[in-house]
Order: C-alpha cells, then sequence, then structure tokens
C-alpha cells in the first residue's frame, strides 16, 4: 500500500512522492457513499486522536463515522517502509514515562517491538558540534555532561530545577508565575542567563530547544519547554528517556493500525478516507458534516480532531467561540523540517551533531540500521534557515554533507509545512498562547468536542497527548449520549 | 461508610479495627442472590485489577458478576478517611510515569487532585539516619547524595547502570544474564560491592531494599530490584518520583470507586461483596465459582485476580497447572508493616529516617500534613524484626519513638500478613521465582484468566500493575468471547 504523502529521492529514480504506509485505507470508504446511515457520533480526522476516539466509542456500542482528509491513518505521525526498514515520517519516539501511549501498546502487546533508537557501541561514537567558527568533537559522555549542565541553567527558574514553579505539569491552572513564564519567549530566558552559560552549552541548548519546538528562540513560549522538562522528571536523562530513546521495530503506522482494526472489527465503525470535511453545521437538532466532495453525513454529536493550524479551514456554524477562534488563527509556530537518509556509512550509527546556526539541517543522529547494513540518519531543519527539501534536493543534500560527510543512498522526508491537513509539525506555543487561551480550546461548543493532542494536558504535540485527548472525547460523549438516552426514556 | 479491615488506636479510645472506608459497599449486593442470572465473566476479586477488568467488560456491554470476599473495593490499596486526612492502608504513591494509573487518572480528570507527598520547606528538615551504634544526622541533600551514589554501585552491574543488561524492562524474555540476575539476592549483590560503598551508603541502600521489598536482603531477588530501577528510567531521581513523591490528596480509594461506579453506571454488573471464593469447577460447558456461604454462581469465563499467595486457598478443578502450582505454593515474601502515626510534632513534616537494623520501625518519613495541624508520618517495619502491630500496641508506640521522639495523636495501619485475603503485602519475588514461572502465572487455563498484579510486565506489584492486567484480562475475553459469539452465529 502506499499512500500519496511523502517523499522518496535516490541517485537512481530522482524525486518522486507518494511513498508505502501500512496505514494506507482501501478501499477508502466501507459503506456506499449515498445509503450512510445517520450515526451517532462522526470523528473527523483519523490520527491518534480520532482513531482512540473513535476505537473507545465502538468498543462502547456506539455507531461511528470516521471521516478523514488523507488517504491513510496516523495524521501528523505514519512510518514508511521502504527496503525493509521504517522511515519515521511524524512522530517516532515513544516512552513507558508516556502514560498514555505505553498503555495502549502493553494493552495490545507490543512491549516486544520497541528497539533503542541510538547505538553507541561502535563507529566513530561521537558528537560533532559545527557551529559558524568551528568544529569540535566530543565523547558521547562529553555532550551528555554538556547537555546536562546547560539544561539544569536553563529550566532552574527556581533553585529548584523548575519543581517549585512547575510541580504538577498536568494542570490546565496556569499560577501567576506559570503566566509569567508563558510571557517569556527562549530568547529571554536564555538572554537572563546568558553570563552563566559556556559556549558549548549555549551551542546545545540553542539546538535543543529549535529541535523541540521546530519554532526559533525569539518565537516560543519558554514555559511550554519547562512544561517538557517537568514532564520528563526534572533531568536531562528524563528528556532523553522520554523524547528520543525508544521507538517501533517495524514503525508506528503498524500501531495506529491496531486502533483501527479494532474499531472496524466491532461492526460499528463507518469511515470514509479521502473526505476532507468543508463545513460542520450545528444549527439543528443533529449536526450536519459536509465534505469537499459535497457529501452529507449527518450524527448526534461530532468529535472535530481538526489541528489548531487547520482549524480556520473548516467553516462551522456556528462559529468558532471567540478564545478558540483566536487561538487557530494566531496557530502555534513548529515548522520543523525532517529528513530522512540511508548513508552507506556504517560508523555512522554512533553519529550524532550539531551544525547550528549554519546549516539548513542542524540537528542530527543515526537512529538505526537498515536491512541493506546501511545507516540510518535521521536529521531536522528549523525555522532560522527554513527550506523546503523537495524544492531543491540539491540543497537538501548539501545540507545532509554539511552535517556530517555521508555517502547518500536514499532521501525520505514529509513536507509538514505545505500539507494542508497539517500546516505545520507537532504543536509548539508562542508566548501566551497556552495560558490565554488553553481552556478555551478544550471546551465543548455545543454538540461538537474539540480534541487534539495540540491542547492535550500532559504530553501535548506526541502521540501520547493525542490518545490521551482522544480517550477525553470518547468518555465525555458516551456519557454524554448515555445521559440524552436516559432522559429520553425516562420522559 | 466502614470496613472492617483496618485498625486505629488512640490514647483515649486505645485500639480499635473497622476503620471508615469511602470503598465499603452497602448493600453489599446488588441482585437477589437466589436469582443471579448465568453472565458472560466472573471476576473474582475487587481490588484495581478486578475493578478495571469489570469496568471494561461492563463498557464493552458484557455481562459481569463480581465476587469479592471483603466488604470493599480495593484489595491491597484502599485509605481510611479519619478526621478529615486519608491514610493509606496499603499502595500510596503514583506518578505520570507510570502509564496504566496515571491513564486512568487523567481520563477520570483527576490530575488536579495529586499532591505531593514530602515537604522539605520548614520544620527540622533532616535525614535522621539511626544505626545500632550512632545516629547521624544529614540534610536532604546529603541524603539524596548518599542514596544516589549507593543505589549507582548497586545496580550498576554492566557499566551501564543496568541498561545494558535489562533495557526493556517490560519484557517477559528473561535473557540468560537476567536469568543469572534472578538467582542472585540482594545480600549476594551488596557482598559483592561491599567494598565499594561507604557505610553510610550501605545503611541507605540496606534500608532501601527492605522497604521496597519487605522481605530480607538474603529472600529477595535482585532483579526484580533492577526492575523498578529500569522502569524508573535507571536513575536515583526516577525513583523518588515513581515510588514516592505523589499521591492523591483525597486517598486512593475515592479513585477506586470511579472505575467501580463507572461500571455499574452501565447497569452490565452484578455484585457480590462478603462473598469470598471456596470453589472454581470449569469441567462443563460453564464455570461454576462456589462462595463460601454456599452461593454458586455461573459464567462462560473467569476472571480469577486472587493474589499469589492466597490461589492455594481457592479449590480449582482441574487444579491449578504445574508451574502455576509450584509458583503459588513458593509464593512471595512480602510481609512489611506499615504504620501511620499522626502526631503532634509539626516539625516532623519535613523528617525522614532510618532506624536499622535494629529497631521494629525502620523506615519512616513526614508524608502530610492533617486538619488538626498535625504531622503525618508514614512508618515501615521490615521481615528483620517482624512484629504484629496490633499484638502489643506498647512496641509500636516504642518502635515509633526509636525513631524519632513524637507526640502521638493516632496510630493506623493493616497487618497485611493476617489478612486471609491478601497473606503479605505488595508482591515481591525470592530468587528465581520470575525467571522460572512468569509465564506460567501469566498464562491462560481452560476459560480461567488469572489476572493480578503481582504478574504484571511492568509495574508488578502496584496499582499500576493490577490496571495493566485488568485492561491485558477485560481484552482477552472480550475477544475471545466475541469470536465465540461469531462462530455460533456462523454455524
Amino acid at each position: 500500500m502506499t499512500t500519496k504523502d511523502g517523499y522518496l529521492w535516490t541517485p537512481d529514480q530522482g524525486l518522486n512522492t507518494g511513498i508505502p504506509c501500512v496505514g494506507a485505507v482501501r478501499p477508502s470508504q466501507n459503506f456506499d457513499g449515498a445509503n450512510c446511515p445517520v450515526v451517532d457520533v462522526i470523528v473527523i480526522g483519523a490520527g491518534y486522536c480520532g482513531l482512540t476516539a473513535a476505537r473507545d466509542m465502538c468498543l462502547a456500542g456506539l455507531k461511528v463515522l470516521l471521516l478523514e482528509g488523507r488517504d491513510r491513518i496516523g495524521g501528523r505521525s505514519w512510518s514508511s517502509d521502504i527496503g525493509g526498514y521504517p522511515f519515521e515520517m511524524g512522530g517516532t519516539w515513544i516512552y513507558w514515562g508516556q502514560a498514555n501511549v505505553w498503555r495502549e501498546i502493553m494493552r495490545y502487546q507490543m512491549h516486544d517491538e520497541i528497539e533503542i533508537s541510538q547505538d553507541f557501541r561502535e563507529g566513530i561514537n561521537q558528537y560533532v558540534q559545527a557551529s559558524s567558527h568551528k568544529t569540535q568533537r566530543f565523547s558521547h559522555d562529553e555532550e551528555s555532561a554538556i547537555m546536562d549542565s546547560g539544561l539544569r541553567k536553563l529550566f532552574n527558574v527556581d533553585g529548584q530545577l523548575g519543581k517549585r514553579v512547575l510541580p504538577f505539569p498536568h494542570s490546565a491552572e496556569f499560577t501567576s508565575e506559570a503566566v509569567a513564564l508563558d510571557q517569556m519567549t527562549a530568547a529571554d530566558r536564555i538572554s537572563d542567563i546568558e553570563d552563566s552559560l559556556t559556549l558549548n552549552e549555549r551551542l546545545g541548548i540553542e539546538a535543543w530547544i529549535l529541535v523541540c519546538s521546530g519554532g526559533t528562540l525569539e518565537t516560543v513560549s519558554f514555559l511550554e519547554l519547562l512544561h517538557w522538562w517537568a514532564l520528563s522528571g526534572y533531568s536531562y536523562e528524563g528528556c532523553v528517556n522520554h523524547l528520543a530513546r525508544y521507538k517501533f521495530k517495524h514503525g508506528q503506522s503498524a500501531f495506529a493500525r491496531k486502533f483501527f482494526e479494532e474499531a472496524v472489527a466491532t461492526n460499528n465503525l463507518s469511515y470514509a478516507f479521502n473526505s476532507a470535511v468543508s463545513s460542520v453545521d450545528d444549527t439543528g437538532s443533529l449536526v450536519t458534516v459536509k465534505t469537499r466532495d459535497g457529501q452529507r453525513y449527518k450524527a448526534k454529536r461530532i468529535i472535530s480532531t481538526v489541528p489548531l493550524n487547520v482549524l480556520s479551514s473548516v467553516t462551522f456554524n456556528p462559529p468558532l467561540s471567540g478564545g478558540r477562534k483566536t487561538a487557530a488563527c494566531v496557530g502555534h509556530n513548529n515548522h520543523i523540517v525532517k529528513v530522512h537518509a540511508e548513508v552507506g556509512d556504517r560508523n555512522l550509527r554512533s553519529y550524532t551533531g550539531i551544525s547550528y546556526p549554519q546549516n539548513e539541517l542542524f540537528v542530527a543522529f543515526g537512529d538505526g540500521k537498515t536491512p541493506a547494513g546501511n545507516t540510518h540518519i535521521v536529521s531536522f531543519g528549523g525555522q532560522h534557515r527554513h527550506f523546503h527539501p523537495e524544492e531543491d534536493i540539491q540543497v537538501t543534500i548539501k545540507a545532509l554533507g554539511s552535517l556530517i560527510p555521508m555517502d547518500i543512498k536514499k532521501i525520505v522526508f514529509h513536507n509538514w509545512s505545505k500539507d494542508e491537513f497539517a500546516k505545520g509539525a507537532w504543536f509548539f506555543p508562542g508566548p501566551g498562547l497556552l495560558s490565554k487561551h488553553l481552556a478555551d480550546m478544550r471546551s465543548k461548543q455545543r454538540n461538537i468536542y474539540f480534541s487534539n493532542s495540540d491542547w492535550a494536558l500532559g504530553w501535548r504535540s506526541f502521540i501520547d497527548g493525542a490518545i490521551e485527548e482522544g480517550t477525553r472525547a470518547a468518555l465525555f460523549v458516551r456519557n454524554d449520549l448515555m445521559k440524552s438516552y436516559s432522559n429520553a426514556t425516562s420522559v
């Protein structure tokens, strides 16, 4: 199966779009379009949030229709198996400390299908730090020491490494201290501590902030970085464990399929892919959802999992309420570029590096070994030198080689910024957005539940947050419908 | 509501048994005993494992009968609210890095009902380390440094703090290295490293091992300690976060009730408390469960959540299969004593201490402040000087005072070793048990699914592991019954 999404470049075949994905769904719908019944709930979007919501409601006996603009499940998270190796196009790393995703991994008994991303046992085994004026090589222990020390300085806002000001990172209630930190950008915070930072610490933490946020130092909220730090247990080692250490051996689309197949097996799920929603009309007793191809579907309740940056492209009637509308207009700032390279250099398996700020791809590391015996390098580009990797593949090739010389066999990527159903990568907010509008984004509007990793309480922006939100929405809708059914019966 | 469980002592009232619990269920059954229908599934045991299994199956539309020997939900985990303060009788601490329990906390939107157990802001703010020959006082930073250093030595079996030998702590497959570590006792491991340990480190890690395991150094598996360490992210700080930092503000029985009430609300749950199971007969087309009072109940499938140490007291026909029977005979080794004291000494809020090995209660710390303004001290006793705190309350009072002088207003505890439905506290295995019999304990036997935190893959022995196991059992039974229904339909 292939999806229309994604790009693959090889020296022989050049650049092509549309690559394999086990998350692609054919045929694209499981009912006769003219005869879709009125369902209990329409779920808009088949990312992890929508899949979780649909599955949980199907299991509870509700009739669900899942509408998705793409030809595949997974939303901003999917993997492409090329040459027997899964390239993760968005979302990769998971950890047993991430509650929602790990609960599902255990539930589907996939705990033996996890592997460790980095492998420092052989090869060059170095952290290569290229700044604009010189290149230095460190051991990975030295790299850890630089990052540990740098991040402690970054996050020690209270003499307790953030534990005092953000003791409960899942709380949606912002203390005045938290509001102040949310007004602060990463650049503001660095400016406060710059005298205490070594040059290497500064390079390391700036690159870390940019690869976490996909923004610029001047446009991302410092509080959200602190939120990741707190969720990780207030330590650099915790960050490594949670953010970049463990991944699915066989790619995460195989994981996403588990949710989808479980929902399908209940016989309660109707679905239509290639069915982008154009409008949602909630002015009658039933909500009407219209797709771009003119189909209309009706349901008692809607779960919209449309991401923040895409919300404005769907017409809601009544319109989005104040705070949510503002948040959707402001949007989030993550336009990370993620480029995979399969390279002949086996010794790069143990490479990590930054090339910052001068290079388009500013962070990279060895992330696996392909069946052909090649090394998989994953690299990231940021907004400080933003580029679209498909526009001139020679620029992309040059940016990879500027990290460290490599013998490129294959390049794989998805351009999230140009993706009409994403308009950016994982959620990362600018200053003030969350403390002003998180509650707005999470609120219900009449019969529509808005549910997305972008406004999860815990691992917002992660697969974990998507599942958290899908779980919440499914339970709310189920309780809501049960109440209305029992009221109807008692009348 | 009160339960028959638990003890409360006050200077005025002396020692009494039977204390308040919001998890007590009255009336004890919700159906006419003579007219219980044949159900899809009988769940034996209303701890977190049974509650999760029952809830998930009820949500999926199955008819479930929940049988429980006690008069309350929660099993080995429950809280007693006395004077407006919840005393946790078994199980206390939870963390967002524990996947299954945190997923439920988020699902029930209880993330704002968490508080931090220790509070070092005022009071004596000391770690008081009393060994048999002297008492020393340290700052909590010094305490952390001693424990961090000691535990790193304890767990650094591979030069990588255990990461190489136990990279995936959820795996049920034991490598030969893991089998060897499972043959090793804590005492064996300490003997290997004793030359490298300072005296303070040795005191600290011995007390830590005993409070984690409820056994003796000579009777507990070193691998299981390493398993806790790995789950905690291979660090002392991770251990603190996961094991003793965060707890429910209002006691965990309020959390357990959420599961129970959600199941009840489906109208698919029948239940009978005070209904200890005496036998399970699986020799016909339906399984018959008999309770001690002579009632018989029939179901298509059984989920037995009977703990390992209690399994032998139920008659199974056919009998328990080989490996499970052996494991049940061997049992686990945790006979921890947990004693709460409410004390007038406000300055002990920031106290932590050990009194080891000479005192019956060998670890204690300030764990909260009661509405009366008193300090809550939680203390633990081990097997090296095992005692039953209700047998001579003066011994208990003296053991508390030997930790540090305290003005005792109230003592609260549950004696898990004498509890016929527990026969010990949380699971902690002797050497060899898990590498030989974990798979046996997890296996299905005809129509009976055995499900308990004792043989969870992740946070075995924790609330988290109970939910993990209940989730697994519910999904298996549901899929199993769906298959048999669809076979029946197609025939």
